[in-house]
């Protein structure tokens, strides 16, 4: 049993990006998440940008706000090298596990999740660099 | 300036949860990230939830598929404490710094996101505890 259960961990079944829940839109969350354990920012993909960032091993998102696939990083330079793709039990939210080049938060700051809320008051984390 | 910055940090202005980007159902992503850096879990808020949340210390999502309060762990005593509530640029996506208490996810491991992509396959990084 134990010998079989390493067995499986070891080969798993083929990954099949329709195996995944995507919501009406066509859409599931993307968690980054760098190295030290830093959660970067949320975004979201698609069936194409899942398998364009899995293909080139450099992340990419689907843009909701301007419809198409964005490259992340591919004018600023901060991209994100994939190092590990992680599914959760739902089968509908991912966890990237990346090492990001530079901010990955468009303003300039290393995590999107710069405030914090203490005592009723949103207080800012991090400067930008 | 910097003394300024400063004084803003430790200050800051009183947090509203209307001041969220809620989407067209009323709800926000929530990740639930343990101390340790580990990522637990995504779920769902509303403002009533997030309202609960911060007025119980222990954390309750919306859930979907129910269309109710979830207060996380009610049955089954895995609970949340929240350690700190952390908003995103785009303030659309929220990061709960948490204590969980046993494991987070159903399937009795303690993070949702147990599988992982590699070399193709899918193959399970921790078995239920």
């Amino acid at each position: 049993m134990a010998e079989q259960e390493a067995g499986n961990r070891r080969e798993g079944a083929r990954f099949e990006i329709a195996s995944l829940r995507f919501d009406a839109r066509g859409l599931i969350p993307a968690i980054a998440q760098a190295r030290s354990g830093e959660v970067l920012m949320m975004a979201w993909m698609n069936a194409e940008s899942l398998g364009e960032t899995l293909a080139t091993g450099q992340v990419t998102y689907w843009s909701r706000s301007r419809s198409e696939l964005w490259r992340k990083g591919a004018t600023s330079g901060h991209v994100q090298r994939l190092v590990e793709l992680r599914v959760d039990c739902d089968r509908d939210c991912l966890l990237l596990i990346v090492d990001q080049i530079g901010p990955a938060c468009h303003t300039n700051r290393p995590s999107c999740f710069y405030t914090a809320v203490r005592d009723g008051a949103e207080v800012v984390l991090t400067e930008p660099a």
